[in-house]
């Protein structure tokens, strides 16, 4: 049986979007996440407060994954990025959350992880790869894309 | 109809292991990687050069998350990692791999990922959060699980 899992009060992701919410059902939702620096970074987050990827059944892990997978189509059809960079973390947001993450080859700091991003790097001005009309037609894309 | 994708003889990936083979069949690998701040440290290697997840078809990225799970599954079980972190990124690399990094409270840079270790850091005397006896026991278990 489904354990049932009850929002976390401390947590951010189950107190708030976390960002610009671009679709949601039941189990998952899409958001934009607002960085300067890698503006059509995408978060595809699971709606209840599990940690791990194997806390989830194996039925709910595919249907996350064809979620992220369905984000970085649409992301490389609009954006046409280098590379698609994916991960699940969450060491300080221990509430399981996939990144999507569009990298350029003259990014910040490609092709180094964005996390290794230096404070210098972190101190400058934005030099984003994907000018904000891109960035919205990212949202419009995925909306179809997500709502079909 | 699926592309035929040849070895890429400037690609460490295609050219080597990449690291202590622990199980392979024809689509992936499964292998240790050898880092002194992260002994537990495990790769899932697509065994033909492709660059993302959505060069592949939908049955083998379902193929490829499984096995990314059931390696997450005996290194938490091994382990009893404080988070587990996934991630495929590739900029440097571009042949479909996945990382699964067991993440300790007292790691070397710990909660912040892997790829934030500053060269102090990295500096440092090794302090690994998992003995070689562990290692061994997660080398073991996953022999065991992948086999199975």
């Amino acid at each position: 049986m489904r354990p049932i899992y009850a929002p976390n009060p401390s947590c951010e992701l189950c107190s708030s979007d976390g960002g610009e919410l671009v679709w949601q059902n039941d189990n998952l939702r899409v958001i934009m996440v607002d960085d300067p620096h890698f503006a059509g970074f995408v978060r595809v987050v699971w709606q209840a407060h599990v940690s791990e990827m194997t806390d989830l059944q194996p039925a709910q892990r595919s249907q996350l994954m064809q979620t992220v997978c369905l984000v970085e189509t649409v992301m490389r059809q609009v954006l046409q990025p280098t590379k698609i960079n994916l991960a699940s973390l969450g060491n300080m947001t221990p509430h399981l959350h996939w990144h999507v993450i569009p990298r350029f080859a003259n990014d910040i700091n490609f092709p180094t992880p964005i996390w290794a991003l230096t404070k210098e790097q972190a101190a400058q001005t934005a030099r984003p790869c994907v000018s904000p009309e891109q960035r919205d037609a990212l949202v419009t894309a995925l909306r179809i894309a997500l709502w079909a």
